[in-house]
């Protein structure tokens, strides 16, 4: 054997571990990892090239370290789309949500802290957690993915975690979590010890209900994450955000990498800001698209979580890696995410659906023979 | 008092705490943060344009996350410009090589395990050494800022960390590290335990000699980082990267955040590394006028630390801080690390260091009478 990872001194919990990704296949129809079908509109895209062509111009120089422009414009839009007022002093950016988790967990968890999910979730928050050296809690959930709240706050009670992961709506089940829930859980982390609430809102405009950032009035230990990657058709971006009392953005700049963010990255969610009107245009024809697959694959008998996001989670499959291999032979890449008789696929464009529905019809019709 | 961050359960090291980071002053004279004073040329500023343009149609999609391309465009630069044969394979690169030596961290240092430097260097090693929970030693320099090897090997005996930080040109103070030494350390770490060496050349353009990529033969507990942020002249791009063995950027992978690296940002840094002959030009230019600075600087009868970087050390004030400010009277702002009687500049276009030799010279008249 060659030399590799093992024989280098990386640490004990890393050893004989793989990468985090899903496949990046060739075939013809992705529906595997929650993209925004739609590319940006032209406009955008001569905008983006307009404000990066300017930033250019200064790239000798480091880029605006608190980010105040981005944030401003970031602020802007949550108060703008919410029934909330956000100003720049409560938002932070960073490179992509995941960026903004680890910051997070870096303040308020890290070495001698632990963190809980309710899982299945995204799976991000405990591997970050793990790279983080924060201890990690797998909370219960339902058999239907709804968190089972009795069950939740018993263990918070009991593990006194630092920090509370709520994904709300659940990445890769699809539903939201109710807001009475979120209060609950936490009132339940409050008494157990001070310790943060981490409310992932990755796709929430893509929910039938609304954002949870009006729960931050006089809650300062919450924080609600967000992202361009999804309703901003943005994921080459990575930029992820988040909106918390102003101690919370004071905090994260002890442990945030002086000039994390580029000034490309900063020129370019700008432009994508300017346009918001016509990407939120596209998140409503996904929330048809949404409905519409969670509609008609009810119709060919499969399960399906309903969904407040812009995936649906369908099953259930006696073998859901064989069915994904099937779905996959038919030229439609869907996510398995290892939950036993379950899959997700992601909304794509109408075409990208119908793409995905006829495999899916194949495959029903081949499981009933 | 309002609610500030010592109201939120953040950890207890970071209690009582500031963020890091130079002073953002609006002055005529910028020369403190070892930025390259000249803008990309015009041509560039086109290149980088078109490609975000291509970048942004796909922007829906989520970037290379193994950012392929751009690595084997540092590795050809790696291979072209020195002396060493460097691989697509040996490359790895993030935002910043803050992030670089972050993630190194992550996987070779955090909880329970420690990182040596030999200080004053670049404090950023000592606070993301904090960041990821990984214990700090501060190991000794010379009075003349060298490192005494002798000191330092019975150091790394002694404390048998798990990475040695080695700065060679050293930041704040200008000076290379002879390769010997390297080795002598890199020979010292490992006959103390496994450990990770890694050598920060983010000005090794600079240096009158040559960089020490060909020492990471037969050495895969070696990484030598760089950086695009200085030699060229993108400090606004936020993109560092190393070279090693492929055991070291496999390893990397188990703790990077998946897609870190943005489609834009890969764009911009492959359109520079187009433009690589250009950019080294301007490199040329600094080093002279940093020689230049060094030779007036000392015919002001100021003590200097000879520099293989783009800044220069000088000295010796009683009170270094009253220096600084009498300097930025005059509109030139400088650096002041905190080293009792130093200050930093950096190298800047012909005009500006003129600017800064003229308030030296009038503190220095000052100082005399």
């Amino acid at each position: 054997m060659s030399f590799g990872i093992d024989d280098l001194p990386v640490r004990d919990e890393l050893r004989g571990k793989s990468p985090y990704g899903a496949p990046q296949l060739d075939v013809p129809v992705r529906l595997n990892t929650n993209e925004n079908p739609y590319p940006l509109p032209e406009a955008l895209v001569d905008r983006i090239a307009e404000r990066v062509r300017e930033a250019a111009r200064d790239l000798n120089r480091y880029p605006d370290r608190d980010a105040v422009e981005l944030r401003t414009g970031l602020a802007d839009y949550l108060t703008k789309t919410g029934s909330y007022r956000v100003g720049v002093e409560n938002v932070w950016a960073a490179n992509g949500s995941n960026e903004v988790i680890q910051q997070l967990l870096q303040t308020f968890g890290g070495p001698g802290r632990t963190a809980i999910g309710f899982e299945p979730s995204y799976s991000m928050h405990a591997l970050i957690a793990r790279g983080t050296g924060t201890g990690w809690i797998s909370g219960p959930r339902n058999e239907d993915f709804t968190i089972d709240l009795a069950a939740a706050e018993r263990w918070i009670a009991e593990n006194k975690p630092d920090v509370v992961f709520v994904t709300t709506p659940n990445n890769p089940t699809g539903n939201a979590v109710p807001p009475e829930t979120v209060l609950a859980l936490y009132e339940a982390a409050q008494a157990a010890k001070p310790s943060m609430v981490i409310v992932d809102e990755a796709y929430i405009e893509f929910s039938h209900g609304d954002s949870l950032l009006p729960l931050l009035e006089g809650r300062p230990n919450l924080v609600v994450s967000r992202t361009m990657s999804k309703a901003f058709g943005a994921a080459g971006l990575r930029l992820g955000y988040l909106a918390a009392h102003p101690a919370v953005v004071d905090a994260v700049q002890l442990v945030r990498l002086p000039y994390h963010l580029s000034a490309v990255t900063q020129a370019t969610a700008l432009a994508a800001l300017e346009h918001t009107d016509t990407l939120l245009g596209y998140v409503e024809q996904l929330k048809s698209e949404r409905d519409r697959l969670v509609g008609e694959l009810k119709a060919l008998r499969c399960e399906v979580v309903e969904s407040d996001a812009n995936f649906v989670q369908f099953g259930r499959f006696a073998d859901s890696h064989t069915a994904w291999q099937k779905i996959l032979d038919q030229g439609v890449l869907v996510r398995d995410n290892g939950i036993p008789g379950w899959l997700r696929v992601s909304a794509g464009t109408p075409e990208e659906n119908d793409a995905f529905l006829d495999a899916v019809r194949e495959l029903m019709k081949e499981q009933s023979t």
